[in-house]
């Protein structure tokens, strides 16, 4: 990437995130691309990364959204992203947002539960309309991933089992206020091995086929999102390889691909930028401390997730250090155990692989404000969100002191 | 507590917290009333709950703040705290934060390296003023609790050790815009045994009196925060026998005592109360799926702390559940293997001793508005906050789509 960090830093300050667009492109055309023999939908998980203007490229791109909260739904519409491009997932929806979901006429309701379908059945009822439903399976598979991000095995609360699937599509095909859709599965996220995700695919693909001997003939079948990417020295799914494998199962299908990455779309396209306050040794230990926090970035502090940091100077003296914010919790640290160089107070520090489950996990712990983010496409920067100001972290609140 | 959790379900809607302010007030009064045999400032740590009606409270109790970044700071001047009562600490303060702290003429800026010490002299210089100065000790003591916040070792980023905190004292006493004023240790949060109090205190105590023997002469001595509270079934330090054994390590000093309780005071005044959605079982595991997720109480998640949790319905028939969120997280959850009672769609569900590092941990991910917060006080409620709307969320990044 060739995006000048310390241009940026002193135009918009820091911590800030910043989204390389370029990136995001081509990543999303490789993944079309890949899937080119079929029809298929790309719909972006919105969840990885919310920001509108991210959200509004893709869509310019062609992209649908896999959303999992009606939050994230009118996220999308917002940008303009079809109706019918978007999915509304997720364990938990309230009446509220199945009442708006259906409302918007999106292309299905994602459903988890044998509950939820009879709530999604009645609300339908209730408005006179008809709701696309699609039905997420557990298949009972480990991921191979970690223990937060896994999703695909029954101790998890995702999803359903194929016998409970195959009833709810039946009650589906006799409910007047239910079509039967889609078919979906997701079982983990950071996935980098193609095994469990072709035992998953061909599972529901089965499912697929044993509907239709019983009339029941799905449009979209949604094979997740999941795609790992690079944060160390991993090695990767290839693009193409899962694609293939993938539409194999679906052979002599009718049956539009679904495919829902977040990360994969726009994990590599982000760096967050921070600045040096202090580097202090405590027994024998090195702390270099930024003015970016775990609640700008929690997945260190959450997943104990790794994420590569870079000084931006050119002093050649590396040690040990742990990467730490201003947060007053032992938990607030960005890396443990990194060489890094001696540094100075404002040098620069990039932590990369930032641009998914980043800013959209932050918050204003110890009142920070969250940060800027800012996005780079043919060579231009622009704001995409503004830095939040003290007024701004209490606006809901100010008006009843009393 | 006696407060009808449906009925503010009904005004409100759900997810809430709701805080119990005569609760707060009984814990601030039982602390004070334990240091009275010495002049004492309790300086409430904010970011146990930042909310400015808890901070307004505990002002109108005559508290002062402990404050760890310059919002908490004018989050405490907002509700009338008087500048002389507030305590800026925290490992990683920029030189904006230290130039408004000196402008707003706070207590004193507890300084937690010697990096950030000269910062804040040639800060203070520039600006013609004298920097009132607390040093952060850290006492190498094991505080035994949960490693994320636990903050007294030296493998923790806080503090610094005895040695460099006297030299750092002496740089204070030669120059003309530092002022030795305070000193200051804090071993960790959720404290249950005095022990390491006691003993972290004995060091800081006797550094005072070495102090003293060069004519360094400090007006306050900061005990820190982290007394513990029940969340399960924990044996709890006495109130009385703390500050006795604190106030004895002090014989023969001159000095305020400072503490700097959060969780304490406000802990248990909080219940999060939130509403079943869906009940379902996956395998072999049953799931109450509920309104309310990882992004308003991330503690289980973050520290898989121990949360009570209760039904409000009357149902008799209990067995082992996983108490879960709507976010596509297997990490979502608020207890795992609790026994509860069979749910009913709409049933409320509290999530207690939500007080402290509830809300204000709380984030927007999966595009969720934060909760609104209410008090009761007197039998009476009150919204301190109100909950988050899609447009609240959008308001700092809609005006850049293009
Ligand atoms: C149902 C579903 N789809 C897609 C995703 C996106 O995952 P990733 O960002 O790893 O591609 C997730 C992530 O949690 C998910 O739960
Ligand atoms: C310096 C300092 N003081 C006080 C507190 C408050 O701790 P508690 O809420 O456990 O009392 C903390 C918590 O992290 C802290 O770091």
């Amino acid at each position: 990437m060739s995006i000048n960090f310390k241009e940026l830093a002193n135009k918009y300050g820091t911590p800030y995130y910043v989204y390389d667009f370029d990136y995001i492109t081509n990543q999303y055309n490789e993944l079309k691309t890949a899937f080119k023999a079929r029809k298929s939908l790309i719909a972006y998980a919105v969840k990885a990364n919310s920001n509108l203007s991210v959200i509004k490229h893709l869509a310019n791109l062609g992209a649908g959204a896999d959303c999992v909260s009606i939050g994230e739904v009118k996220r999308a519409l917002k940008v303009g992203i079809e109706p019918y491009k978007i999915i509304f997932s997720g364990v938990g929806k309230t009446d509220d947002e199945i009442r708006q979901a259906l409302e918007f006429g999106i292309l299905m309701i994602n459903v988890e539960s044998a509950a939820e379908l009879d709530r999604v059945e009645v609300i339908a009822k209730e408005l006179g309309k008809v709701a696309r439903i699609s039905i997420r399976i557990n298949p009972n598979i480990d991921p191979k991933t970690h223990p937060y991000i896994s999703t695909g095995l029954h101790e998890n609360k995702f999803g359903v089992d194929i016998d409970t699937a195959k009833r709810m599509y039946i009650q589906c095909k006799n409910s007047d206020n239910l079509e039967p859709t889609g078919i979906h599965c997701h079982i983990g996220s950071q996935l980098t091995q193609l095994q469990p995700i072709k035992e998953s695919v061909q599972i529901i693909a089965d499912l697929v086929r044993n509907l239709a001997a019983i009339k029941i003939e799905l449009s979209f079948i949604d094979i997740g999102g999941g795609l790992g990417i690079i944060y160390d020295d991993e090695k990767l799914i290839d693009t193409n390889e899962y694609a293939q494998t993938v539409l194999e199962t679906m052979f002599g299908l009718d049956i539009t691909v679904v495919c829902e990455p977040g990360k994969f779309i726009v994990g590599n396209s982000g760096t967050f930028i921070t600045k040096v306050l202090y580097e202090k040794v405590n027994g024998e230990k090195r702390f270099v401390i930024v003015d970016g926090a775990m609640n700008d970035l929690i997945r260190p502090s959450l997943y104990n997730a790794y994420h590569k940091s870079e000084v931006l100077n050119d002093n050649k003296e590396f040690s040990a250090c742990n990467l730490v914010g201003p947060v007053c919790e032992s938990g607030d640290f960005f890396a443990k155990n990194v060489q890094l160089p001696k540094t100075q107070h404002n040098d620069l520090v990039a932590i990369y692989s930032a641009g998914a489950y980043g800013f959209s996990m932050s918050s204003n712990y110890n009142t920070r404000g969250r940060v800027a983010e800012i996005a780079v496409e043919n060579g231009e920067d622009r704001l995409i969100r503004k830095r939040e100001t003290f007024e701004d972290l209490i606006t809901l609140e100010e008006e009843f002191i009393k």
